[in-house]
């Protein structure tokens, strides 16, 4: 049982309140506010180890857990509201607090979340971030608006903090400054600093019909869209937006493992109807159309039209890799 | 250093948001909905072997994290919305998920705290709950509203919780049914499933001029009330509400160690101008008059008109001791 199922099988279900429009299973719970605003509320937990590894800088598990919180604001296209932070520490060490409260008070102010309040224990380093943000009720992101004949697309380049890994594991602390613009320093920034996408996320009300963030991987995000929408999709190869930094480091073939399976994007997923192709092409962001959803329930990759088993699954969150993040229950 | 004292170094003084009307240090953030209510949100973590012991009944973890949390929006006088839960598990284990996700369920009815989303990681045993209700903007208790010169009163019995930890601690499993209404059974219930004051919260809003939830201990938690407020407290002893069980139990020195000590009491401590005596004697809740707030900083604890000295202070969140627990940030 992975453990996606393993929480759907004990808590959904479970009685939804007056207030609660929309429960588990999305990027966000949503709650109603008044007749036009819903909140949304997320929260994602860190473990040392396994979701970054030992040794990490305060500094980056601050900006992971913030950004990776802040990411499933983004793909409702909320407007954040603050954050609660649930700190575990094996001991209170004022200047490992220093570094940490210093980049998380950076990242919320570059992203507009104030910290409005936590929790600190005594035990083995972990974190656990709630935020909270507002969204229109009549145009908010969900995973279970998509339809069949729609287009994928999906936002930034994809699997640089996949192939990231290695290098930060093999380094927990260093920069790697061999060269600012190295293709290593380029793929470490979007492990140690995920930027999630904010603007985009709220740019996209009104134009995507689902969305999601990619932080399992784009076949295990891809997959929870298409299950919440009761559709397919196909996703063509060649159209994987893949960064020159990651092609340099890499073969073809690891390229697009990343790119698939790879965690820690934080770029967004989404559905549009056909007709805004040429809107979607000319927005402010770099967006790339990766396929299109259809009739069904299967996922199919195609490499020059034709069909490509898929190789691996999404971030096991009781695996032992360090790497992404995802909300199950 | 103190974990209080660490945590309000590093945190507070955080930039606030637009929608935010309360911060960093009560029992909840407060978050502007309209002009008639605030969203209240608290996040609170238990670690076991921290805040309960190793081989703890997943169905006492469930109730005693929710409760725990739940408390906090009582003490704002808020009416639940709402909760997430941040799961952190060294297994997938289905029987233990089963118990669990039972009895969350259970209190999640019972307190009419639906469970809107969540997160599950694997590492060690550990959970935070994060709570959300709704309170009238201009009659929320706050830790910050009470006056030189008024009444300080607490709800129910103090210290029984404190008082049931060595038992509990000695067999972390068992009911000790001899007779059901054992002293020993009765103490083990207040620690295994803590019962948040929400009505009473809620019964208090327009009463009470400022109020917390006793979960560090009362001296621990006055103090805090008592810096907030500006104001200094007297206590006195006498007037401490202790039950017949704690009392079977214990020396009369350490019944009243755990009524002023323990942790883990979930009741309300509240102030109330004196002109109020005669209504909160007729509430339909048990509530005792224990002391009242003076001008200064001071918490003088009287044994028959003679100062005492306080011989302990709350729980510590970085102790080895399970126990308490209280919001820090």
């Amino acid at each position: 049982m992975t453990e996606f199922e393993l929480i759907q099988r004990f808590f959904t279900g479970m009685p939804k309140g007056a207030d609660v429009a929309l429960g588990v299973g999305d990027d966000c719970a949503l709650v109603r506010l008044n007749d036009q605003d819903h909140l949304a509320i997320s929260t994602d937990t860190l473990v040392e180890g396994r979701h970054f590894p030992e040794h990490y800088p305060p500094g980056w598990i601050a900006a992971r857990a913030l950004g990776a919180a802040a990411s499933d604001l983004a793909a409702m296209g909320a407007t954040p509201v603050g954050c609660l932070l649930a700190l575990t520490l094996p001991q209170a060490d004022s200047e490992w607090l220093s570094q940490f409260s210093e980049a998380f008070r950076s990242c919320a102010e570059r992203w507009s979340i104030p910290l409005l309040g936590g929790d600190t224990t005594g035990g083995r380093l972990q974190l656990t971030v709630t935020v909270l943000g507002r969204v229109d009720v009549s145009r908010v992101l969900l995973r279970s608006g998509a339809s069949a004949g729609e287009d994928l697309w999906v936002s930034g380049k994809l699997g640089e903090a996949a192939g990231a890994l290695k290098y930060r594991l093999a380094d927990p602390e260093s920069r790697y400054d061999f060269g600012e613009q190295g293709p290593i320093s380029r793929l470490l920034d979007r492990y140690d600093m995920p930027a999630p996408r904010l603007a985009l996320g709220q740019w996209l009300l009104g134009r995507a019909s689902a969305a999601i963030d990619i932080s399992d991987g784009l076949v295990a995000d891809v997959g929870h869209l298409c299950r919440l929408s009761g559709v397919g999709a196909e996703i063509q190869l060649e159209s994987l937006p893949v960064s020159e930094s990651l092609s340099l480091l890499y073969s073809p073939h690891d390229v697009e493992k990343h790119a698939l399976y790879g965690g820690d994007d934080y770029e967004l997923c989404f559905s549009a109807p056909v007709h805004l192709r040429g809107e979607l092409s000319r927005a402010p962001y770099q967006l790339s159309r990766i396929g299109h959803l259809t009739v069904g329930h299967e996922l199919i990759l195609r490499r020059e039209g034709k069909a490509v088993k898929p190789s691996g699954s999404g971030f096991d969150h009781f695996g032992l890799v360090p790497g992404g993040h995802c909300d199950v229950i």
